[in-house]
Parts: structure tokens; sequence; C-alpha cells
């Protein structure tokens, strides 16, 4: 007999199972790719690159329910002409759809759908350089860093997301503990089963710079806990989620499933078909990754959905003191310059004593550092290959006009300056803006800037910045935090504040640490474990143990149509 | 070495932890006490007695901050005086008190909290007594209903939330896998640590029916996990709580903890003091239980908090077939009548097809059925001991209010009728009032209505009562669902519909099933696992693994204060 999804995947997915208990690595994508593409379905960049080129200029089918139109929202930074043209799908005949698909992809059970989704994920390893080139040509990301993004890290992490929801949804007894009760006062005993029920219509609403990365996490963990998921791109980066959507669908097809169990929904920008969205009665789980303002929206809006909100708020770097000045100032060049100022690790806010710091080089004061700093930019981008490797073109208008606005604020520590990237000569690419500021100026370095847009925050003392820094990211959230310091006891006091403002810390890598790929729960400041249990109910039913006559051998009475038909 | 809270209580906790784990039972406080006070502390219902009279019209008091003043809200519906004052504090005190305590609990450990709330629970056990009479003369419960839900049974709930909240900590590994990166070409270890960080000030909102019961899963889970609560009970039924309180605080106190870990928050009924707490700031969980309306209410304004709110909504019991008809009538009575019709098995819709229903009898038509039911009820209640061990004093005014009103709304099938408790010629007591009610009067029947009001809802078919359930359920909520049929077609389409409302169901039990008091996570259908991890996040702090010289002996260099006092 054919073997089914679970079985064929059965060992992959223990491993990762066991990989996720223990706390050892499990990245069988990364490890493949990196041997040279062992899985022989693997294409070449090459071939990627012709694939890529032909879903240009056309439109992109999905064969989705409730077709109004065709939208084009994307434009690529590195002058491509995309020109996509996705279905535009009525948002209520696709939550209809998906409501419709729920009860085959909840009786289909967690085996079955663990086996699909782990089918996509290496589906979708096969597609790395195709989904590589759109993250890269609608986010304006560099290629290698959206390869990373895309690629087989972006699959490690999401089969490590599809684990831990296979392990949590696996530890429920299924069987209830018998109960004695009395009937007519004889014992009786009352015995019964547990069943997981999901919890309903699931929204992935995309984000803009990193749709896969942050997406899968979500996306994934709810189709294996038996929610179908309407995904919800932003419209400046459409691609790289609709070819996911399409794997599904196809791998949903193939197995016999509905697939409105993975549906695209997009829209004009002015359209507001998030909002739309993420109010409908029956969409009762919405995952997002980006600004706390939205995030706070869904909160008060979305009530009648369990919202898993990541903020990507202020990163922030509070300076105290260090052994290893010019590590720290390469470290640093390096992390505000990656991706443009868009990956997570990038501070925004950089907080240190207006009355300098110690370093192995002597005392340095903030003017010196401000100085140091922008040379340590200017040296890494002196070499145009480093340029095209590490920096990437601004995508959308907004970045200049906040560069622009940014320099008002404050005394400009190094000027953010239009480079050229070789073989691209419309490209629009900018080096870090830094800006110094003081303390008083919150309303500044308290609001989300996009891009390369960094403060340097002059502060009363190390104390004074970690009060600064517990206040400022326990209002706003961050995705990332860092400390240098030689003092035990000021690393002991800015983990204390990482606990209070809710974020990761990480002390004295002077070097720019990339996120994990496969640690997932871990990267979600806000989440945890209860980014999986919170996708699912318990829900039990009791019946008497012994069998109570007549009721064990009815012979059924009616059609089942009547029954189940309501 | 004087063995602290953890060790004296390690067996126990662990005992309740595999009990979880492996879905046996574990209810040591019950089974002690049906075994005759195997404890020797805990007090005879004599001493008990005299304890609580002792309490009446005499302020009670806790030693919290920011006291204002007293308040006495509670009145016996068994005539006795209450009058005890309890202390009414600036809400914003107690917040800020909670928040102060915060630091020191987190620090406490996993393993000293658990130890800790095992010694509340201990003292609890030796005052079940106490605590019953405080339910009894607060919710008008029979004596021994009122022990049922405020002693062991309930302390055993709470061990189990306890033993819950503990498996679910600890199982976060606290190494991080370590990760491999480069610094200045060289290999760099990155390693760290996971911390579990509770999320904040918790607060409990009292139900005035099943206070402890309902109110202990939230209370404890929260304080094992790290977060203070501030338990603020209904005005109409504070002393258990505040008894609750006051031995938290005390056994806190005594380890030398800051007792505002708890505190007790009250105010009079029209301070609104559950809506003023719930959207403080710095409350981050909230608990409750209760209708469905402030449970919206709540999602929408308490957006900074987790909200686990369990909504007692409409109970429904749908009858398409029986074998056991005198079964179903005895069951059914007994259940409309128990604590005058608030324990969570009293259904308040019972739906059936209007052209009747087969049972092996014979065919019942609806408006026999509702003869019948009525006669059972009569039966049931005709001897006055009966009455007095099954149901209880109305308290407040509204029950007799809401029986006037919903026998206007349909064809009354047995009138509450006042009955008389022996030795009690003051006391308030009514039988339960059935309406026959069509499909079409769905305003009425969708409302949550207080105290032994039911509706036979004639529906057109099982089928429509099945969809009808769904619906209803699916909207408002509900405690408790059963249904009773001959057919297993009819059972797995009931299941269904059960796992589509999200409630849990029983099948064909005809007696009154007790909610079973040691499985809690199963008793809330809203909330399952994330119930837990709900309460905390996981946060890493990552530094690289090679000490980087000079900070690996670096002298303090200035005074603790200066940094930890931020």
């Amino acid at each position: 007999m054919h073997p089914g999804p679970y079985e064929r995947h059965r060992e992959l997915l223990h491993q990762a199972v066991r990989a996720v208990a223990t706390g050892e690595r499990c990245a069988p994508f990364t490890q493949t790719t990196w041997r040279g593409a062992a899985d022989a379905g693997m294409r070449s960049s090459r071939t990627a690159a012709k694939v890529f080129a032909s879903l240009l200029g056309r439109p992109f089918d999905l064969g989705q329910p409730g077709e109004l139109g065709r939208v084009a929202t994307e434009s690529s930074p590195y002058g491509l002409a995309m020109g996509i043209a996705y279905p535009r799908c009525d948002p209520a005949a696709l939550v209809a759809a998906a409501g419709r698909a729920t009860a085959g992809w909840r009786v289909a059970g967690l085996h079955h759908r663990a086996g699909l989704v782990v089918e996509m994920l290496r589906r979708l390893n096969t597609r790395s350089h195709e989904l590589a080139l759109a993250v890269h040509h609608t986010t304006g990301q560099p290629l290698p860093a959206a390869y990373r993004a895309a690629g087989p890290r972006a699959q490690d992490r999401a089969l490590e997301a599809v684990a831990h929801a296979f392990a949590e949804s696996e530890r429920v007894p299924l069987e209830l503990r018998r109960e004695e009760t009395r009937r007519r006062g004889q014992p009786l005993t009352v015995c019964g089963t547990s069943t997981l029920v999901p919890r309903g219509v699931s929204l992935l609403i995309g984000c803009p710079d990193y749709p896969l990365w942050n997406g899968y996490p979500g996306l994934f963990t709810s189709l294996v806990t038996g929610n179908p998921v309407i995904v919800a791109p932003h419209p400046r980066s459409v691609l790289p989620l609709a070819i996911t959507v399409r794997i599904a669908r196809e791998v949903l097809a193939e197995a016999g499933q509905d697939p409105d169990v993975v549906s695209l929904a997009v829209a004009e920008p002015d359209q507001r078909l998030h909002q739309r969205l993420a109010v409908e009665p029956a969409v009762r789980i919405v995952d997002f990754t980006g600004s706390g303002r939205f995030a706070s929206w869904l909160r008060q809006h979305a009530g009648q959905a369990a919202v898993f909100a990541t903020r990507t708020g202020l990163n922030t770097l509070i300076v105290d003191s260090t052994d290893d000045y010019q590590g720290l100032l390469g470290g640093l060049a390096l992390a505000l310059c990656r991706c443009s100022g868009t990956a997570r690790t990038t501070p925004q806010n950089i907080l240190v004593p207006a009355s300098g710091f110690d370093t192995d080089e002597g005392p340095k004061s903030l003017r010196q550092f401000g100085a140091d700093l922008g040379e340590a930019v200017d040296r890494l981008l002196a070499r145009p290959a480093r340029v095209s490797r590490l920096l990437g073109a601004l995508a959308g208008d907004e970045v200049p006009a906040a560069i622009e606005e940014a320099a008002r604020y404050g005394t400009v520590v190094h000027a953010s300056q239009p480079l050229s990237l070789p073989g691209h000569p419309v490209v629009d690419v900018r080096s870090p803006l830094i800006v110094r500021l003081g303390v008083r100026s919150e309303r500044v370095y308290t609001r989300e800037w996009p891009g390369p847009v960094v403060f340097l925050v002059g502060t009363e003392s190390t104390a004074h910045s970690l009060a600064l820094f517990r206040g400022t990211v326990g209002r706003h959230g961050a995705l990332f935090a860092a400390v240098h310091s030689t003092d035990p006891l000021v690393l002991a006091a800015a983990e204390t504040a990482a606990f209070d403002a809710g974020v990761h810390l990480v002390e004295n890598v002077v070097d720019d640490l990339s996120a994990d790929p496969s640690s997932f729960i871990a990267d979600l400041p806000d989440a945890g474990a209860h980014f999986v249990t919170g996708r699912f109910r318990v829900l039990r039913s009791r019946h008497a143990a012994t069998p109570t006559g007549a009721g064990a051998d009815a012979t059924l009475r009616r059609p089942a149509a009547a029954l189940l038909d309501v």
C-alpha cells in the first residue's frame, strides 16, 4: 500500500520532536543544503531564476473562490517590473471557504495534518532559490540575506514550530480518567474521551520585510493544530507567501483535502483588508509581526480571536563599558548596515552615558564614540562588493522621508548617503543615519523608525540607561536588546531590566549575532508555549461505561444526512 | 537544618505532577478527609462554627496598604447578620504594592513558590468547615453543597492546578543550545540561559456562587508561575476569599515573603471596582467566571492583560430519545433543584422535538414530558429534609424578579413555589420554574437567567435542536451540555456540535453528574494548557561562552544600589 504523508515523514518529524524536547539542534533543511543540495529535487539557482522570471507580468492563479478581479501591488526596488496579478477574492467568500474546510481538516487528525505540513515544507525546500528571489525583489534585501530568511533556515524554523505543535497536541491524554458515580443506588462508571478542538479560522497578516521568516511559525502551527489559514500578505511583499500558498494548496489537493484550508487574501492597499479580515467573527486566530500600534489595534478590535502579535518595537543597545572597543565598533557598524537597518538585530536606540564610558583603549566620550562609529560604518561600506552583499535597496517611499525627518531632531553623527550598487544604476541604497539625541527627545526615539535610522541617546548614567530601556521597551516592545559591560553587576541588572521589559538580551557579543534559525519559540518574546496551546481547546465527552441496553444495539433510525447536514 | 516549604511538600507535589501527566487520580485532601480527618490539624465542624461566629459583626483585618475605610456588603440569605467589615483599600495602592512584591516573588523561584502554595492549601484544608460556612452563608448554598464546593474537593482541584503549573514551568529547558558564530575570523561559542518571566500582576474577579471552586485555579496557577494576585470578590460573597487571602498572607509573611503577593480588594458595589482594576496598565492577567457579557467587556477593555474568562452561559440539554425515561426524569429533577438552579450541571435550556420523542415507555409528547418533569420535581421536593439538603436560600433580589418575569414568556409547566426550610422561618426558598417556549422566543432563552429558571424549548427535530445548540452555546458559552439519545448517530452528531460550540458533552448519563473535583483543566472549556502557559513568558540571555579577558575578573566599580535601585 502507498504510505500516507505521516508514514513518509514520520522519522523526520519525530527527530524534530526529540530535538525540541531535549534542546538539541535539528535543522535537516539547512544541513542538507549546506552539504550541496543532497535532495535531488532542489532546484538550482539558475532554474529558479527562470521560474521566477516566468512569473513576472502574468496572472498568478490559485483557483480560489469568490474571485472579484486582479491586483498587482508589488514593485521591485531593484528596478525589475513585477506586474504579477494576484486574484482579489471577496474576503467573506474566503472566510466562508475556510469555514467549510474546517470540519474536514479537523477530522483528518493530527498525524495526517502533520504529515501533509512536512510535505509542504519539503516542497518549499526545493523552491528555496525561487523564494529567495521573491523576497529579494519585494523587500529589497540583498540576495544572500533573502536566501537566509526565505530558504532552508526558514523551513527549519517552520519544522521546529511543527514539532512543537505536534508534541503539545500529543501530550493531551485522550482517555479520560474513570469516575465513579451512582445510578439508583448502584455504582456506575463514567468514562469518556478528550478531543483537541481547533479554535477556528486563522489569519496570517504578512509583514513587508520578513514575510516567510516571520510568517511560517504561525502558518504551520495553525495548520498542524487543525486550523485553516487565510494568508494576507503585506501589499509590498505578496509573492513569497503566494508561492507558499500555492504549494500548500497543491499538497492539500493531491491528498484529497479541501485546498481552501490555505488561501491567499490580497487587495489594494487602501482597502484595509487586514483590518476587515481581523474582525470577522469566524476568524479565531490572528498572527502578526510588526508595529506596536497595529498590535494594540488588533487586541482592541479582534477580541473574538486569539491574537499572537510580535512587536518589532524599539531594538535597543546599552553601552556601559567594553574590553573590546574595536570589536564593538565593527560589530555595531555591521548591525546598523545589514539589510539597510531592517535586520532583527539592528538597534534603533543606542543608550550611552553622556559622560562617556570605559574601554580597553581608555575612556571614550559620547562624541568620540559617535565619530568612531561613523568611521567604522564608512570603512565597512568603502568596498562596493560589501555594499551589495550587506545593504539592500530601499522598498517604498517612507524610508527616504524618515531619514530626512530624523536628521532634523538632533546632531547628525553620521549622515545617510546615497550609495551606488554595481550593475543597478536606478537603485536607491543609503548608508545609515546616526543622530545624537538627549534623553529629553523621548518623542523621537520612542517612535518606531523604518530603515537605517539610529539614535545615540546620551543618558545620565548606566543606571539611567537601564531605567530608560525598561520603560521604553516595556511600553513599545522590541525584537532585540543587547548590553556591553565588563561589570557583572551591570549585566545582572540588565538581565532583570530585560525581563521586566519582556525582551531577550545578548550580553557582550560584539559580533552581529544572527537570529538562531531553529529556536522560533525563544525568538518570539510575546509567545512561548502559549503560541501552540492557544490554538486549540480540549473538549471532552463522557458517557456511562456500561452499555445501557437498547442504546448499545439500537438500529439507525434515520438517514445520516438529516443530522449531519445542520 | 529546617527544611524549606518545597522540601516539606515535595512528595505531595510530585505525586500530583505524576497524576496529572498520566491521568491518574490524585486527591489527597478529599481522601484524607473522607477517612475521617486523618490530618490532626483539621478543625471539627463545631470549632469551625465558633471561629466563624467570632468573625461576624467585626472588622476583618489584613494589614494591607492604602486602607481608606471599611465596607460590609454581605448579608446571609439564612438570616444571620454578617456585618463583617473588610478593609477598603485604594485600588492604585494595591496595584502598586503587588507591583513592588513582584520582583521578590519572581526571585523566590518556582520550587519555593510551589512549596509555599502547597502550604497555603494545607492550611486551607484545616479550615474547610469554616470555609464551607462562609460559602453557605454568603451564597445560600445548602451546607453539604457548600462543603463540597469550598472544602477538600476545591483544595484538590487547586492542587491539580498547582501541579499543572509546576510541570509546565519545569518543562522549559533553562540551558540554551550552544550556537556557533565567528569573532574576527575565530570561532566563538555563544551560550545562554532561558528564564521564565511571570507576566505581572494578576486579578481574580470572584464570582458570587462558587467563589472558591471557580477562583482557586486562577489564583494558585498565577502564584506558582510567579504572578502576585489581587483578589477582588463579588460583593455578595467576600468572606470565603477573604479567609483564603488572610491564610495566604500569613504563609507568605512567615516565609519572609512580601505578604502583598496576595491581597484583597473590596468596595461598595456601585464603585465598579472590578472594571477599574481590570484596566489598570500594571494588571497583566485577569481571571473571571461569569456572564458572557462581562467576559466580552473584559476582552474589549482589558487588552493589556491576558484574560482567562469562563462563560457560565446557557447550560443546555438535548433530548432525542431515551431507554430510561424514569431515570431521565429523576436525574433531571435533581439537576434543576440542586443549589436552587445554580449548580454547574443545572440546564437552563432543554431542547426537545415539539413532536415528542421515543422512550422505553413508548413515545412521549413534549406536553407529557413537561408534566412528568414537573411531577418529578414535586416528588423530589415533597420531603422537607430533601429540600434543606438540596435547595439553597436565594441570595439577592434578582432571582425572585427573574422568576416572575420568565413566567410571562411562555406556558408555565411547573410554577416556582415558595418552600419552607425547617428551622429557618424567614428564608426565601423556591422550587424551579419550568416554562415551555417555542423556538421563536430566542430572545428569552438566549438570555442567561439566574437561579431556578428552566426553559423547555420545542424544536422541529433533533437536527434542529443540534443546530440551535451549536448556535446559541457557540455564541453565549455554557459550562455544561448533555444529550440523551439511543441513536449512536445522534450522539456522534451531538459531539461534533459540542466541539463547534466549544463545550464539554455528557451523553446518556441520566444521573446528575457532579463536576469532577480534580480535572480543572478539562473543566474550563475556554482554557486548556494555555491556562498555565499564558501566565509567563520565556526570555533568554546569551553571551560568549569563553571569558572575554578583563570582563571575567573585573572588580565592581560602583555600589550595587546605584544600579539595582532603578
